[in-house]
């Protein structure tokens, strides 16, 4: 067994990374590529075309399947440790109301619209009476809420518009969208892990944020001074990543809730001492040189997809309600906060883009069993997703923040035609 | 299970980082620490002593067991590709022959008397007539075979004598030494895994190396052009790990060699690269945040020790024989090639340091099962001896090359004296 998981892992870093960069040569981001190279080698679309020969990595048949399972969640554990590192609190707090306005309509829109396309396809509306379907809708609904927040930085960074307000702001209500989401995952998750108490578990989970923040005060504060006496020596990164494992463990064993959420807030705990950027980006180079690949590719290597009609349909209505609900949601609520129609446009398209906090939910959901036995699987529909909105997001923003900046110098160039001044150059 | 695993980690990476840096301060090597912690944390010595609950970390009981023997195995091929990336082709052309002398014997003299003197253990020499003896006394010699180069580098640098002629021989034997007990190690596991077939085991041995280095040649091209063209590019490590896990793959499953070996040589195909250090960077990083300590831990976590005096006569002989086998044969073979007698006793103890690579090559007997049921467990005795010559290579060094500047000084101060010119400043 541990001989067939090194063959193993060196077939998924290799489909993972070359179809990675083919993603990436079509503008698309490079975990679309990890995701489609696990179900490429692995067993989900060709035993069901007769193709078994096709199947190169099947970690059920030949017991490779724990390791994966142990590597892709010490990936994803990584991931969202790395998100919370890249946090920027004080940027947070600057742009706080208008961006938290945006981040909860962005995450309640969609999550309503797709809880209730959703329950259409179980069955109608009603159907959400039955605490099982309502919690599958739910879930659905859960998927769509997480903005990708690399994206739009690449997106805002290469057209010179990271620093504007809107820029800013859409930032930090994409970091802040995630908390949210991964705090109603966790509820969710932990409603339909059993007990089904919501009292109880909205209690576990304002406990864990209150220990979690207790704790990390010293514990930053702790790192301040390891990083002042031991600026960039190996123990710094390797104390970082042991409080990351000590969170997830203790968000999930003692408080029921999802570990990632506590590899999420182990990440803010640290994410302000002078080494934050070395730690992260130590965790950085496991994560991409063994984890991650791991962790997306599993995702494809564990599912097993039969596309018909049906399931096509339901994808692409996942798709729409993923769009409009972000975009619908987001830019109304920048219109609250007074930005003109073209910013709110902007915060609504900026928010658009899904990504690896996506395929980490529907990981998380699927494999807490919720659509076992359903006629719903998510994978596909969160890729789709993931294509379309990273494909629009960019090419949306350009055209906003062209027209917005077309607009500016006519407004200026008008300025200076009342008062006979010569147009400012462009 | 996944989340255990997660407690765990953080428990094996802050208890072996601590003891490492204990060891560190105390002069000795971290894996010296990082072994003791596996001991201390794991259920070897407490159960013994009615001290159950002093136990954190128990894999076989917990059920993490396989996913601790994964990541052990990927940080042992991570351990040997990353010394095969550090291999300087051209020193060990330069210093070939006697250096090659100087390993074999390094080899082959620790590698008699460790099996002569276990055989003394077992019921004596006779008993060696009993291929399962022969077996077991064979790897107790095997483990004392492999010099250190990491510790004997440091001392050298240290003083400023790795460039001298003797420094750069031992360096150069040091490495062909790892090479040698690698393929010894091979062929006496190749024969204890059933067959017994010596004359297939060392063909399967030769054709493995015909068809790595025939393929390595192609491989090496491929990196050399791809290294220009894509320097540090995050593909350049992950293809060199895909490379290494390959070739570990193929030693194992299609040679029946130790798959250490074959990481061993992906490390030489691509140690001449254009991007090698870079490649060696990015490995040791995965290597040391994580996979390093489960490995080095998970050979403490695996063993339960019972002390009394046999096991410490053992533990005593055989670090004995370590010593006076790796002086003896360094010394005298070095004395062979006209080193005069300190250069020669330099060889030897320069030769004398054991350290990562004893453990390796110690945890592959244990769990290739050839100690099952047997009286002698070389876990303690490996760490004896690489507590003790850890300490001995350097100060030995140390004074040897003390005497010699001596020596020297004297003798151009005896030139100085007979043309009547002041002393050389020291």
């Amino acid at each position: 067994m541990t001989t067939q998981i090194l063959l193993n892992l060196a077939i998924i870093l290799f489909a993972t990374k070359a179809l990675g960069m083919i993603a990436r040569r079509l503008g698309l981001p490079q975990v679309v590529g990890a995701v489609l190279a696990g179900l490429l080698i692995g067993p989900a679309i060709w035993p069901g075309l007769g193709l078994d020969f096709m199947v190169l990595v099947n970690p059920l048949a030949d017991g490779t399947i724990d390791a994966i399972k142990v590597l892709a969640e010490i990936g994803v554990v990584m991931i969202l440790f790395s998100a919370g590192l890249e946090t920027d609190l004080k940027e947070l707090k600057r742009t706080g109301a208008a961006a938290t306005g945006i981040a909860l309509a962005g995450v309640f829109v969609p999550l309503v619209l797709g809880t209730v396309v959703t329950s259409l396809f179980l069955g109608g509306v009603s159907m959400l009476a039955d605490p099982e379907v309502l919690i599958q809708c739910l879930c659905v609904g859960i998927i769509l809420t997480a903005t990708s927040v690399g994206i739009t930085v690449e997106a805002l960074k290469e057209m010179g518009k990271l620093n504007t307000k809107i820029g800013q702001t859409v930032l930090s209500a994409a970091i802040i969208d995630d908390v949210i989401g991964i705090v109603v995952l966790s509820v969710v998750l932990s409603i339909s892990g059993g007990g089904a108490d919501v009292g109880h578990t909205l209690l576990m989970t304002v406990l864990f944020f209150v220990c979690a923040i207790g704790l990390g005060i010293p514990i930053n504060m702790l790192f301040k001074k390891l990083s002042q006496k031991y600026d960039h020596k190996r123990r710094i990164p390797i104390f970082g990543l042991i409080v990351c494992f000590l969170y997830a463990f203790c968000a999930e064993r003692l408080f029921g809730i999802a570990d990632i959420t506590g590899a999420y807030i182990a990440g803010i705990v640290l994410c302000n001492v002078k080494d934050t950027s070395y730690i992260d980006r130590k965790i950085g180079i496991n994560s991409y040189m063994l984890f991650s690949p791991v962790f997306f590719a599993s995702i494809g290597l564990t599912t097993s997809i039969t596309i018909d009609a049906s399931v096509l349909l339901f994808a692409l209505c996942f798709a729409l309600m993923g769009i409009i609900g972000k975009v619908v949601g987001c830019a109304g609520l920048a219109k609250c906060f007074k930005f003109d129609n073209t910013d709110s446009l902007i915060a609504g398209v900026g928010m658009l883009a899904r990504g690896e906090v996506a395929l980490v939910v529907c990981n998380k959901v699927l494999s807490a069993g919720v659509f076992e036995g359903s006629i719903i699987d998510p994978t596909l529909p969160t890729i789709l997703l993931i294509v379309t909105t990273s494909l629009l997001a960019p090419i949306g923003l350009k055209l906003l923040f062209g027209k917005k900046d077309k607009m500016e110098n006519g407004r200026i160039q008008g300025m200076y035609d009342r008062v006979g001044q010569p147009p400012l150059d462009k």
